[in-house]
């Protein structure tokens, strides 16, 4: 299956992609922040062994990175391809990578804890990408022994994941709900839930052009099934909520609406210098836009991919160098000029 | 002459217009204000028959406007057109308006003083302006007999118009002194030299698409020549100021004005309802990126007469009817996305 950003099938703009991500540590070395260089070096060495060895199922699966030798301009675009987390970005200590051909699959080694599985696919595919982790998973348990307690299950670095360890989210581009102010009232809905909705880079991280990540807060006391069904069917209700609104804005205020489409349609096309959180507004907007059956002049163009080719990272390597943010904002335009 | 937003020769986007504007009163009448209706009816008469019976060398020049028949829409058009003012629009007693083909010169009938002779021409052109109105003007006196004290010289409504009646006016485009910040100092220059800077409607009104007419506040104690050639000089410098600004931005900010003036093409070829201080300004920044050589997808537009047409009454013309401000402004943008 296509990296989530690729899919062009799935004309449903709502539900971006869905991400499934287990937290793993080994039984025999001490969480991340009590582990020394050589420590961290030495699972590495084991995790990459289960995973890429002759005898592993996996072997042809996936390719290495080693990130300790990785550029800052390397990690940013592995990070806004969110085959990497933000906390790896920054790390000093050794770290690894693998990700497998298609990008749907990365294991992050020695981030937050000792293994990081992630599975991304595109649309709404919960239950194939927590199939595909856990069959990962289990192939690596194989030979390496995880921390495990049979009454808290998984143990993690962080007392937030521990017991399944798993983080189920869904990624959603829910403009018409914050055009009509109800951001506040989903956030209030979710959190009863026992979810949360956090901005496209995770915690903290804002929520630029309408991205949203739906995902669950509590880890422990309930299995993977039940996780993943409640997520399943929040997210339903949110697409819901977002086409009756959409249709809302439709019947009540289709000239407001169509002008914001139109208006972000011809920055795009026209800016001599856009940042990244404009361009991404835009996109978002157009992305509306097109759905809504507002404007056709975007109909070939896959504006999710742009969303991600338009990132700091990505900008500067397509145009082959580390540029200053000021210099980066003229080639964002040039660049979305180049599609639009 | 063409009227003076039809120009496009002139390649100058700094200087606009020239306007005269004569201010006279009738010897035999009260003062405007002290005059019952019966007396306007006979001062509109008496005018009118000067400029228009078979004896008058003007007579073939003019077609008259009989003010009190017209319809508000009918009104905010001459004022669009700069052809009657804000207080002719609002006014409730008898009236009238005399203006020559080509829409050079206008006199209205009964607006704060008896006579307001004005002449406008495209560019710089004060003194073909002055001495159209002193033709008129002379041609007028022949029959009628004026207000005016040997001490004093002419007599007016408003003292500051005593001595000479005149007013003279440039209207300029400076949209560089303004985004470079020296409106301030341009105002208090201009003060010191006995002159004042006001929005495009005159005294109070605001200066949209950084257009702004420079005219004397001096009338009394002065000759004609001295006011025109003090404006006269006033203007060539301001229009030095303005070019070395749009030189220094070019050199120093080539990418944000070039981002600025694109930005405003592609709100005005997109918007779907664009309100008319909006399109002004983005006229504006479009007529400055034509004349920096920034833009050339507009070449064959003329942004003036586009400004002029997107006022609030020639946009209820051109559509047929009153229409609400929200309709006007959705009218509006559809109207200029035909042009751009």
């Amino acid at each position: 299956m296509a990296i989530w950003y690729k899919e062009t099938q799935n004309d449903d703009d709502i539900i971006l992609s869905s991400r499934i991500r287990l937290a793993r540590n080994l039984k025999n070395y001490p969480f991340i922040t009590k582990l020394n260089d050589e420590g961290r070096e030495k699972i590495v060495k084991e995790i990459k062994k289960s995973v890429m060895s002759s005898n592993s199922v996996l072997k042809d699966m996936f390719e290495y990175t080693d990130i300790t030798k990785t550029s800052p301009l390397e990690r940013h675009l592995l990070k806004e391809e969110r085959l990497i987390s933000e906390d790896m970005v920054e790390t000093k200590g050794n770290a690894g990578l693998l990700v497998d051909k298609d990008k749907n699959v990365s294991i992050m080694i020695c981030e937050e804890d000792h293994i990081r599985l992630q599975c991304i696919y595109p649309g709404l595919n919960l239950e194939k990408a927590y199939d595909m982790a856990d069959k990962i998973d289990n192939v690596i348990e194989e030979t390496v022994d995880y921390a495990f307690s049979p009454q808290y299950g998984y143990l993690t670095a962080c007392p937030t994941n521990v017991g399944t360890g798993l983080r189920a989210s869904v990624m959603v581009h829910i403009p018409a709900i914050n055009i009509c102010g109800r951001m506040k009232g989903l956030a209030d809905m979710l959190s009863k839930l026992g979810l949360t909705v956090r901005g496209l880079f995770g915690e903290g991280s804002e929520a630029d052009g309408y991205l949203y990540q739906i995902s669950n807060q509590i880890t422990l006391g309930v299995s993977e099934n039940e996780i993943i069904d409640k997520l399943k069917n929040a997210v339903e209700s949110i697409v819901t909520m977002e086409k009756t609104l959409r249709q809302e804005l439709k019947d009540n205020n289709l000239v407001a609406i169509s002008d914001r489409v139109w208006r972000s349609y011809g920055t795009l096309k026209y800016a001599q210098s856009i940042s990244g959180k404009e361009a991404k507004q835009c996109l978002s907007d157009c992305l509306l836009g097109k759905n809504m059956g507002i404007i056709n002049t975007v109909d070939n163009i896959n504006l999710k991919e742009l969303m991600v080719l338009s990132e700091p990272a990505h900008i500067s390597k397509a145009f082959g160098k580390d540029l200053k943010p000021e210099e980066r904002d003229v080639k964002r335009a040039e660049f979305i000029r180049s599609i639009i």
